[in-house]
């Protein structure tokens, strides 16, 4: 354990060292593909190496192959946070390795993450009863939600959702051999209601903070309209579902209390290391009814539900540590209090271009994520964000919507400050300029 | 930072003196349902708490509900070891945040699973070229074998499988909707061929080391008959595919060079800390064909097929780095020594089971798993494996073969030594004599 523990200390300074100076790197890696491979050997070592070795290696041949998520500059797609919290929890979760399979190979697992799936359950307004599980991701919670969907209604094979839904909605479809269809949205991207026909449908798919702009469908008018046709509502609020902790920001979401269920990501701005999904369902039993299978060997003498019997994946890590580290460490108020400095921020920026001759905002803001452009053609706004991006100062991503190609500011890293999105519009208006 | 430098060598030592002190738990844990989450506040806090309430609830509340995989005396299903190597990678692993949700999100995190599992390949013998991916489970990577196969012959809806093969198979055919059509198996538990009937369909899955018993199928010759109908072969070697790593324990996978698709998980006998299952296929096309899909928002202008195109999940962790630290930290030599260590201790306790009057071994011992029993009825052999797992000083499953509960004894516990699978035979002969 001596070596164990010297390396573990080396481990633990490079992380601190690497968040102190996260700021100093560019923020996307701009290596050509194949470099880092190349840099690799071909294959692994005879003998036993160092774990020193590994350290530096990953200075020296893996660092310019990593784009900076954990950079406060980092505004691309949504951006997030692996908070220290979690980031110990994880040397935890793996020092105890704890396998999941069914409850009596880790108590401790199943009822943290019953009990921290609860906790997060009311710091979003959620009601009560409803089963809460981790998933890997919001793509897994999709194949999870539509197979219980398409368990309940088998002679129904349509999924109804809205042009600007989550590409993980058509792959789950696709997996599971149901048929899409897509709904228009209107002015503000959000799903037209009037246009929605559930004929043959088992399921409807709607967003709360779509990842084009983060609109946010019609949820409490859909839900009236699953409810009547006993159509399964799924809301997807992996992005902005975290927003709901701030009770200010709740109207968003009015409606999703009566969804069948919910996919909310604490990984992506509740500032949980990945991977880390929360799936929530007042329809548990119909999970169970697509999922549930256990063998012989796996059968015990207790009378409980293990909760791999609500998803696909036989083994579970003990993610509920992290979460269960995250939701204490920062505490309701502290989680509330970068949420609303988020949304400041994006608000900040948002006036900015608002009041720039030559760009305009392309979509509502309703959580921390700003859609604009520079007026003129698709091309200058793709060079635009090319430059930007090169220049290493910070990072964006882009959109399409109503036709024009259309740049993503998304705030959601929680050392993100003022300053950091102040650069961001210099930077932005420093290339526009230079263009 | 200096919070985060001082949580986190607490956080260490806590793992360190664990792994010190884990022979010292009863290695199943004895809480009742529902304990520990009766021991847990209701509700997430309101202010942000330290760390260190967090590391003293995990003594205090969390511990009795631990299962210890860890621990050298777990023999329960398949033994597992979280390595130290992996352990200190998970910590760089949520330090560094990455979400591999496309390459150039993350380009070492692409290419260093590219490379690490190529050197996966390597060390298990197997042919260039194969596409290489890591999953979060065997579960994951059945799905995403059968909906490949699916894809592939889209008109062809059975699947073939054994009556051993593991329950993850029945689980994705249900969710993919395909028919299921078992094998009966022959005196050794392994697939008899001359009754696979492949009439209608897409895929057969072979397993080398079944959950059951480590039976394994006879694979060459199942490949003859796949490649002749065109069917696709995914070859299920969760467990023993970690013992190709050695060239004296290949023959039991002669003809897996042939499958379409292969899964191995590190994380059973491979030393790497759940999560990291490796996917290996010959048919990368189908893969993308089954879930290939790029929204305008992950449209980029690099000419890289993104990870994500070959299975379900958007979003990856950097598992890459985990199975690159137990690959370098204990080389190839290193992986030879422990898992031709856990066959020696296989075939020890084998050979006193059959030395010992009243005891028989109820399958062949080709790997680290020996399946056994009590002269005597299945209520005194399930009475025999409570006594022995209530003892705390062990931990063992059970399955069911021909008709008769059975006893398991699997090592895979990086730390398991002569006295730990010695200790398990005293415990069992004890209470055994006791009943």
């Amino acid at each position: 354990m001596s070596s164990f523990r010297d390396d573990g200390a080396a481990a633990l300074e490079w992380v601190a060292s690497y968040l102190e100076r996260v700021r100093e790197y560019p923020v996307l890696s701009t290596v050509e593909p194949g470099r880092i491979r190349a840099a690799l050997p071909p294959a692994a070592p005879e003998a036993p190496e160092p774990f020193a070795a590994l350290l530096r290696d990953l200075d020296e041949v893996l660092m310019p192959g990593i784009t900076h998520w954990q950079s406060p500059r980092y505004f691309a797609y949504f951006a997030t946070t692996g908070g220290e919290p979690g980031i110990l929890a994880e040397l935890l979760i793996a020092g105890l390795n704890q396998v999941g399979i069914l409850w009596r190979a880790s108590p401790a697992l199943q009822e943290l993450e019953e009990v921290t799936l609860d906790w997060l359950r009311q710091l979003l307004g959620l009601p009560d009863p409803l089963h809460g599980h981790i998933e890997d991701t919001a793509s897994s919670g999709l194949v999870t939600a539509l197979a219980a969907a398409r368990a309940a209604r088998p002679e129904r094979r349509v999924v109804v959702c809205s042009e600007h839904t989550h590409s993980s909605t058509t792959k789950a479809a696709r997996l599971l051999e149901l048929e899409l269809r897509t709904v228009p949205a209107d002015g503000t991207h959000a799903m037209r209601p009037d246009l929605v026909d559930l004929s043959n449908a088992c399921a409807l798919v709607a967003t709360v903070g779509t990842t084009s702009s983060a609109a946010v469908d019609p949820v409490s008018l859909l839900a009236d309209m699953t409810a009547a046709e006993g159509v399964w509502l799924h809301v997807d609020a992996a992005y902005a579902g975290a927003a709901a902790v701030c009770p200010e920001l709740r109207h968003h979401f009015a409606g999703w209390e009566r969804a069948d269920s919910i996919g909310v990501n604490p990984h992506k701005w509740l500032f949980t290391p990945m991977d880390c999904s929360a799936f929530f369902s007042r329809r548990p039993d119909d999970l169970r009814r697509a999922f549930s299978l256990v063998p012989e060997y796996l059968r015990v003498s207790e009378d409980v539900v293990s909760l791999s019997e609500y998803a696909s994946p036989l083994g579970r890590r003990f993610r509920a540590l992290k979460l269960w580290a995250t939701l204490r460490c920062y505490g309701r108020e502290g989680l509330q209090a970068i949420l609303r400095e988020h949304v400041r921020l994006a608000a900040l920026f948002e006036s900015w271009v608002r009041a720039e001759p030559g760009w305009t905002v392309c979509a509502p803001r309703h959580f921390s994520l700003v859609c604009f452009r520079r007026d003129g053609g698709d091309e200058e706004n793709e060079a635009l964000l090319r430059r930007v991006n090169d220049s290493g100062e910070v990072f964006l991503s882009h959109t399409r919507l109503d036709g024009h190609y259309v740049l993503r500011l998304a705030i959601g890293n929680a050392r993100t400050a003022e300053e950091d999105v102040r650069l961001a519009w210099d930077v932005l208006r420093r290339e526009a300029a230079a263009l």
